[in-house]
């Protein structure tokens, strides 16, 4: 298909624009020639209006004509053929496999909101009837329903260039819950995202949905996305990123002059807490483990272990010592872009350049390793930087003197999507005191396995405290996603026939 | 009872600042002896450690430990007695059956709490078993509950001495959360505070819950009120309010190095569609019921009706001459404070100045009385001030000269508490593309009714968009309110005995 590198905008493809960038071949390491316009205010102005526009007539589509757009959108992204996966690949380095999975995770997940939306009872309504009886004043008939906020803002993030992009979950949330989307189109992987713009597109003219419903802006600079957050008709954010992109978005959000709801997923360190009997027992098959969830598609999932917390003592030493073995021996790998890539290189630098810490891997060089440092507790508080969160295949194991000092250690943690235990059944029931702090840091808790892997299903809290996300009360994996954009609205003495269609009866 | 004008903070009697201020006798317009002290930014951190450390306990007791608390405390303010109300209507100046009244609400509050928290399910839980023969990939075991999120700042109302202060809706909400609560009591009230805090100590030891569970913290000033904000450990906020007050407590949250949610409750101009049918057939008698709903506790209630949106017409000028009537027969009112009955008369005088205003009663004297004003729409649009809260038993009618102008008017208007709709059953189903503009403003539609009156029931919703709260996802009225202090976490392959008992079995 041909890419345009324009914005689309109410069913038209624009570029007013002067400013541009070309997209990048991160497997071959070189530019691809296909060039990109930067939205221009006025083309974000154009898209957040379409969306507005749109919103007066598809906030009153039925439900099953919503959830037929939503199927219809998965089937026009499996129209696309490999083609898309075979760019997405060379824009992201991740392999087909890999994406192919992830188109179904993504189509999956349209589908699973077209279902849950199909009969119309998401909206929660709670009727009240009235009791004209009673003393000393009648009870009016209350009836109460969830109904969308407006226009989302959406910003795909760049390790799930699909699931997490211009029709991932945030996406689909979104139009499930009654909203046009204006999505940010992540310019790593721009000709991925036009082309599966092209597929909602073809969806909205198949299902006679309002053109405006969904846009495309395409940006590099911060300009684009700021001026998404400000624009005074959009009503809330959904964003997977960084933690200085999230805040940032954040931080515009809250001082408009309507401040409107951000959820950010910013990522997180997700330590993984390892008891002394578990690895005495089994520490080389754990470590073997260990190792494949730290270099799970090159260690880019939000959810992977940065951090391993462990007591002191010769068994630590040994599980340490195959972990690093186990790391040392994975190939080098491609990350997501040029600048992740060397975020890496030198987050890890950073981190072997702290006081009191003993890297356990080789000196890294120029291509992208899996890596393993180890520092004791009371150096680790003395110095932040090497607990913060490195994008990549590494991790830092930090060894506590006693049970106290691992407990203490534990409850100096910021928020997390995850944390996990490792222990035997005896250590475990004797952990309690433990999991009560881990509990208040995350948004899972995970005994005996590991973070990565984040099931789609009704269970499933893809979130936590902040910074792990701006907003711990919600999720971003799961059907429950959909609340997240919308409000309740109280309906006091209607008559039938003004009802909503959702409270009548 | 002895009142001391101290902070009650962990079960003590704290005081070791030196600002202070006195309470007031509003209805004989003069200073009370008892002196309170303004909290130190030291007895707020003992306040708020106390709580964080309370929190480590009180998190884990029961569901019926807990509403057996709820319960304790509402039978401590009942066994306060009648002196209990005798102080609150010396400093806010409501009458005593109001204020009964008031009490028993409170009480219900409390008591509707503890009936739906006592048998656990109100956590919500959802279970995903495990499926080990799942391909590719055995599914794990994977458990949701809300959790409760930590200490809460609870600001309270001027308006609602007790069902919206100490021990009302939002501290009720926060206890049986699980969460403690530091109270930053109102200085309109500040006796009646105290009595309410000896209350819930009593209920506190009563029922051996920790001493820090709740504290009451003194304050005039706004620097009492920012610390509490800003406490790193306080993890929510609810406030009811002005909007300047909300406001300022929303930017300071969301600028903490931890944003927090602010639920903050910040009042409306509620305002009220009267379609011509409707006045042309019962203009008299709709203008009685209006005039009630405008003076009915001296229009200090949050969904007083300030903005009458009306058609021109004979009917209309008709309708407004019976309003003024009403009003300017009802007798001088007295206000919660000397502070609120001058912005009442400062803000009539303003309104009055506005060009193209007409004033339809009497010129206001120095005596609190009820007004009403008129203006064109095409006027108030050019004149924003007119349009503006003013917190008092007065409103201002908005006159357009066809359904078109009214419309569009009601499309210019920020967010609100409720909008009500009055009109013939013929003329409200022609006014569907009028409700829907409403339906987006507001948190409930009331028709062919009065805003005043917030039913406590599961289908209420006392909230709205911005201004009327900082965050329209929720209610402050109501038990739906208890999920605004809560976060779902997800415990993935617990064994039994470590699950939290709500999600075993």
């Amino acid at each position: 298909m041909d890419i345009t590198g324009k914005q689309i905008i109410n069913g038209t493809y624009v570029a007013e624009g002067k400013d541009s960038f070309n997209s990048f071949n991160v497997s071959l390491d070189k530019t691809i020639d296909t060039m990109f316009f930067e939205a221009t205010d006025e083309e974000i102005d154009y898209a957040v209006n379409s969306a507005f526009f749109a919103f007066q007539t598809y906030h009153n589509t039925s439900h099953p004509e919503r959830s037929q757009f939503l199927r219809a959108i998965a089937g026009e992204i499996e129209a696309l053929g490999d083609v898309l996966l075979e760019t997405a690949s060379s824009e992201t380095g991740l392999g087909l496999e890999r994406l192919r999975g992830e188109r179904q995770r993504t189509m999956n997940q349209l589908n699973a909101f077209a279902k849950y939306i199909d009969d119309g009872s998401w909206v929660k309504p709670i009727i009240d009837p009235a009791d004209p009886d009673r003393k000393p004043l009648p009870k009016p008939d209350l009836r109460q329903m969830q109904i969308p906020l407006g226009p989302i803002g959406v910003f795909g993030s760049s390790n799930f260039p699909l699931a997490f992009s211009v029709a991932g979950g945030d996406t689909a949330a979104a139009l499930a819950a009654g909203c046009p989307v204006v999505f940010k189109a992540h310019p790593a992987h721009p000709i991925t995202c036009e082309m599966v713009a092209t597929a909602i597109l073809k969806a909205i003219e198949k299902t006679k949905m309002p053109a405006g419903v969904f846009s495309l802006i395409q940006g590099k600079s911060n300009r684009v996305g700021g001026s998404l957050v400000k624009h005074p008709l959009i009503k809330a954010i959904a964003f997977t990123g960084s933690y200085r992109g999230g805040k940032a978005l954040f931080d515009l959000a809250a001082q408009r002059p309507e401040p409107i709801p951000v959820y950010a997923e910013m990522g997180s360190v997700n330590p993984v807490i390892v008891l002394s009997a578990l690895i005495k027992e089994k520490g080389e098959a754990t470590a073997k483990q260990f190792a494949g969830s730290i270099t799970l598609g090159a260690g880019q999932f939000c959810t992977n272990p940065g951090l391993i917390v462990l007591k002191e003592g010769s068994e630590t030493n040994t599980f340490l010592q195959h972990l690093a073995a186990e790391l040392s021996a994975t190939q080098p790998m491609t990350l997501l872009t040029r600048d992740i890539s060397k975020s890496y290189l030198d987050g890890i630098q950073k981190q072997r350049s702290v006081k009191g810490v003993t890297p356990l891997t080789a000196e890294p060089k120029e291509k992208v390793t899996s890596h393993l440092l180890s520092v004791k507790a009371s150096d680790a508080l003395k110095n932040h930087a090497v607990l913060e969160e490195v994008f990549g295949p590494s991790s830092v194991a930090v060894i506590s003197n006693s049970m106290e000092e691992l407990k203490s250690f534990c409850a100096t943690l910021e928020g997390q999507l995850t944390a996990t235990l490792l222990g035997t059944e005896e250590e475990l029931l004797e952990a309690t005191e433990l999991i009560d702090v881990l509990v208040s840091k995350v948004g899972r808790l995970i005994i005996n396995g590991f973070p990565t892997g984040v099931e789609v299903s009704p269970a499933m809290v893809h979130g936590g405290p902040f910074p792990a996300t701006t907003d711990s009360r919600s999720t971003s994996v799961g059907i429950t996603a959909i609340y997240r954009f919308t409000r309740p609205v109280c309906f006091q003495n209607f008559p039938q026939a003004l009802l909503p269609r959702e409270l009548r009866g």
